[in-house]
């Protein structure tokens, strides 16, 4: 069992609070020989910083590598990637120290450990997202040697539905020209002034990613338990936020007849038996409303008493923006794995 | 990596592919001193056996337990299971030998390992769930011991949805008397018409699964990498027909506002943070159609020609009532091994 | 943490008491491909039978393959191998039930597992071994593949030593010709009558296995904690009664300068910094006497009283030939999975 | 394959070159409530740093604790320990670059990976064990709650045979008193004596390390793989200059009799069956002499040519006093693993 560790062959730790003293990783497993510097860390890890339009805390976020790499290539040993932690408000969650958090997993540490650090949510915070984004970063880039690459949107957010690829006004290109992060002009409009009507009401809200992998060949994923869209779905509802996954046509297939899902080569979203076909592979992951609001809400204590509680400071009002790295990262960790893994399954 | 074992404490291997002489598995990893005997895993294989509504081949099943119990109880030491397979029609696959089926792993089996058994799917047949049941078997009566009950039901079969819980006409106790494994009388009359019809058809369909937990413990559960509903996930995930899973509010999260979603002890499917709360934990898993239809489809073979074929042999219009007792047995061997891993959570 | 199964990649769980219905092991991870009968299983288990020399039950150990090969071929799919429990005459042990027979682990057993199966040692037993001996068994073909061959011999029984590799009289070929595995023309005549007047006074010996492994490629193995000697010392001190392993020039290094340590290619026996050189591999495995002497001795029961005792039935005077297989075995599988893991070292 | 990962339940992964810039620690798994404090890891690492009597870099090695613990206490999240490299010296290297340097892992690394940092062995250097000895310094704490201690000691060094516990001048104080870290006052003479000859020659030794922990409950270990001897091997070996491993009479009770060998309760080493018996363990480990001499010596080049190299820098003469702390550390990890393990093999 290993909590803070995820994959077998390209295999990471995680490690750090969100007020302690640093957040990062440790790549265990990462081939000789792949090319690898501090701005292809950097490049991912600005795509997960919060834009103008959130309230969150901005840190520099300047990641160092400690080890695993020489001479601009990696070693074969393992990569640690250190980020220190400046922006600390501690006294901000004082007051919030013997309240649990509606939605926030200060319960449920506490249930489990005996005992939690209750500043900015500890290691349940967002904050160690950062570390996955790391991680992913050097994952894209030996995914990239083989042709692969993972792009990810939010399709929905608020409610608000982009269009889907082949459907007009879909333009991957717009994703990184918008805070939003829509594949869509019009999206990278609607979307922020239905947040800031969030904001100014002190809620929050949720939404969609949407993941789309190309080049992947056919012959990835193992049979049985670990299915390939098994993993993946285990990599994703790893988020934090995340409360759903589905793959090729997810939910939908429940209701259509055999003869015209087998007719298309969209339903299984490019994995079938668990293994990838060698078609696109897509997924749709759902994301909650950001639990910390700034409305006033009612709330347990340590005692079992209900208090009224008002969460201060700055808050995403929606996540699902910055969560389009995070599902990025968790797919390229979850492929990286697996591209290794298929070394090994013939003679 | 571990394609065909699942758990880390409480860790079950199956092996057999659907025309071989066998299929079993391998349970290592539960503890000593509980009570178990052959007639708790006849019990749950039974209930994945088809009913009378199916087409599909109707074995014995019967299972030895060839290790790891004494004297009724178990050993500490591996419980090895088996079940022969005594109904191979092999020959009925020999024409579809070069033929990639729709929809199923033939195609995917031979990109990744150059070769394949054809006959009956071989390893990616459903018959290897057999195996899992058998394993959740005993992972149940694990669980029972600290008083967690698993009761899963098809809430959706052919888009006719089921009452959910609290609703009228929901009744548990329906599940177990229908061939449908559907909670509702009315239903355990609809859905099997709907069901002949697309028999008479040739064609098949999907469902929707809805699994509850009661009994949780606040507390179980690791952070980050191994949240109890990303492992979950994955479990569920790794059924070979699934193609979805959400947790508590799901899908319909990412349209709701914080303060409303934060206001419903619903929302978060007994799980926060990746550890339960307590509170019971539901999940809707969703299951594509029978990808095996009378009707004639276009197939590719092995040489990259389409090829007009029809599927002999008797399938399963929809398997999601025989997927009810895999997603408990999944559910359970999650559990049995977050369980375990919760005894060593704190000093 | 898997108690009951061996590697990483190419992946062994064995199942079975000695006195249950059979024993038997999966094998998860061999790649698909390779050619595979049952004789090649048998060969090897043959190997390890008793001979007559010996005092064992003897069995046929005729063993079943359930899964994972078709038409001779591995499919990649989990390898089951079943051999049944014959000869089981569990009543010999229901006079001992009670009592922890010196240097057997009947009291730590109970000690973890608060309970135990008593006949003939139950999981604990040596009969466990033939499992391994079994998948090891298919180790050996895979590593065949890539021309690597394993042997090992008894270099030392009863304290009568055998010459090494370079010596006058040493004879591989002479290994498998007597029933001592001794390397030497002899050593297969002066052991066996040093053993028959150990079997005339009740009593039994230990001695030394060497193992030499021909054709390993540079570059197997892991740094830091998989070492190939490392792994390679749990795979050898896993079997029972093994109670020490030295590399190359082993305890003797200690005491040798460096300038002649260095100077010559044997002392490291063929792994530096935990990889192999390319060179030989070589180590030497201590066993102690077999625990079951017919001899009367004391031994402490449940209630802490201490009674005399005479354990009844034939036993191996010296498990040490049988040991030879069994050591291969673990060598072969401990190979199998460096060298599968091999081939993600670099990009 | 975790090649950097240490243990499953509690879980230490290491990281660092040599001469990069820092080197450390993630350890995963230690239960929440456990004080901790820099100053437990400090007075850790100040015993593995050299003497006055060494040769080697003497560095501050200030640890820090980067996460996992808050207000004195461990959370149950990932503990990261940090130390930088302060004194790098990487030119004395780079004479050496092309040269495999003999009996270092100069040739297998550049064998395995293809490329290799070339500056003090990079991964493979004897700093790596820093981490270990941090981590082990917290297994240690996790230990002493339950009453388990471990120490250990140079029992021989240069062929001086220091006196075993029991025996007259045998003195478990002396330990720490004398660099050598021999348990006996005169050997704490005679030793040094003979290291500084050996160092006037530009020459090199290695030796034994005697390894005792008291306290251990009956019931502790794994059976059939994960023996509780067999993960101690793998834990000692996988020190760089370990060579070798015996428990209890070890080597010499391959020639002993098996009713004598029953009759003392120091045959088995405290462990019988993989499982500790309650008594103490103790073992002894086999240090090659420190590769790294004065003397001129012919080493092979990247192009295959004999060329004559002369080490410079500063080096150990002999590792084995370093390394005391290094087997306790490895010692202390393994057991913590399986004190945690103990926990489920009952219901």
């Amino acid at each position: 069992m290993a909590a803070n560790t995820f994959g077998e062959l390209f295999k990471v730790t995680t490690f750090g609070e969100s007020h302690g003293q640093a957040v990062g990783c440790v790549i265990d497993g990462c081939p000789a020989g792949l090319e690898l510097s501090v701005s292809d860390i950097e490049k991912e890890l600005n795509r997960r910083r919060p834009g103008n339009l959130y309230g969150s805390r901005d840190e520099n976020d300047t990641p160092s590598i400690l080890s695993g790499v020489f001479e601009g290539k990696t070693l074969g040993s393992p990569i640690a990637i250190l980020v220190n932690n400046e922006n600390q408000n501690s006294c901000d969650y004082d007051e919030l120290k013997d309240i649990y958090r509606p939605q926030h997993a200060d319960f449920t540490y506490e249930a489990k450990y005996g005992f939690r650090d209750h500043r900015g949510g500890g290691r349940s915070s967002g904050r160690e997202t950062l570390c996955r984004v790391a991680a992913g970063a050097v994952a894209k880039k030996l995914l990239a040697v083989s042709g692969i690459t993972i792009r990810a949107w939010a399709s929905n957010i608020a409610g608000i539905q982009q269009p889907s690829p082949g459907e007009d006004n879909f333009d991957l290109d717009e994703i990184e020209r918008n805070s939003m992060r829509v594949p869509c002009k019009q999206g990278a409009q609607n979307v922020p002034s239905k947040i800031e009507e969030l904001r100014a009401d002190g809620d929050s809200t949720g939404g969609i990613v949407t993941c789309l992998v190309t080049g992947v060949p056919a012959g990835l994923g193992e049979p049985v338990f670990d299915k390939l869209d098994a993993r993946l779905a285990a990599a994703i509802l790893s988020i934090g936020a995340c409360k759903g996954i589905e793959f090729g046509a997810g939910f939908a297939s429940a209701a259509v007849k055999g003869s015209d899902y087998n007719s298309s080569d969209k339903s299984s979203g490019g994995i079938i038996g668990g293994i990838s076909t060698g078609e696109d592979i897509f997924f749709n992951a759902a994301f909650k409303p950001t639990p910390s609001i700034g409305k006033p809400q009612r709330a347990k204590d340590r005692d079992g008493n209900i208090k009224e509680i008002q969460i201060k400071g700055r808050h995403d009002v929606c996540i699902v923006p910055r969560a389009v790295p995070v599902v990025e990262a968790m797919t390229a960790l979850t492929l990286a794995d697996f591209l290794l893994l298929s070394r090994c399954s013939k003679i």
